[in-house]
């Protein structure tokens, strides 16, 4: 009898995307209502396969408010992915932010 | 003799995202050297598997500057996600846009 085990073939297609190199991003906001809808918008939709998504509130962290600014930060809410800045809408400028 | 076959048991984990709702995408811009950035950044890191983003580059479809102004759209470059406007860092306005 022909064991009809040999006809079967399983393929496995790897899922590579773990092992990729994630992008570091950074998003930092103030806690006003822009910076919480774009903050949603950042969690809800980056592929998270590709960045490694961090959150910075200023209100928390505000000793990380000069490091923002040597990325070039302007105002926030603001992405910095890869280096490169993004501000997203309009909450508050950094000497906003800076005088609390 | 028993069939060998029996004792395999297979598993299938359906992937499920493909028939999740996509919410809808829309990236407006000009062409400009920071729509251009902006349009890389949407391209390269948004979750698929959420969004169905579309790209409309006003140079080519002009007609659709009206929709983008309805939808709330100031400058360029821009994304209209689920409803909601994200105004990309700033490349020119949709005044400029429409002189030109």
């Amino acid at each position: 009898m022909i064991n009809d085990c040999n006809h079967f073939t399983l393929k496995i297609d790897y899922n590579l995307k773990g092992v990729e190199q994630l992008k570091k991003a950074t998003f930092y906001h103030a806690g006003c209502p822009v910076c919480v809808d774009a903050e949603k918008m950042m969690l809800d939709h980056l592929d998270t396969s590709k960045v490694d998504l961090e959150i910075v509130h200023f209100g928390e962290e505000s000793a990380r408010i000069s490091e923002a600014e040597n990325a070039g930060v302007e105002s926030v809410p603001a992405l910095v992915l890869d280096g490169q800045v993004y501000h997203i809408n309009y909450g508050a400028s950094m000497e906003e932010v800076k005088s609390g």
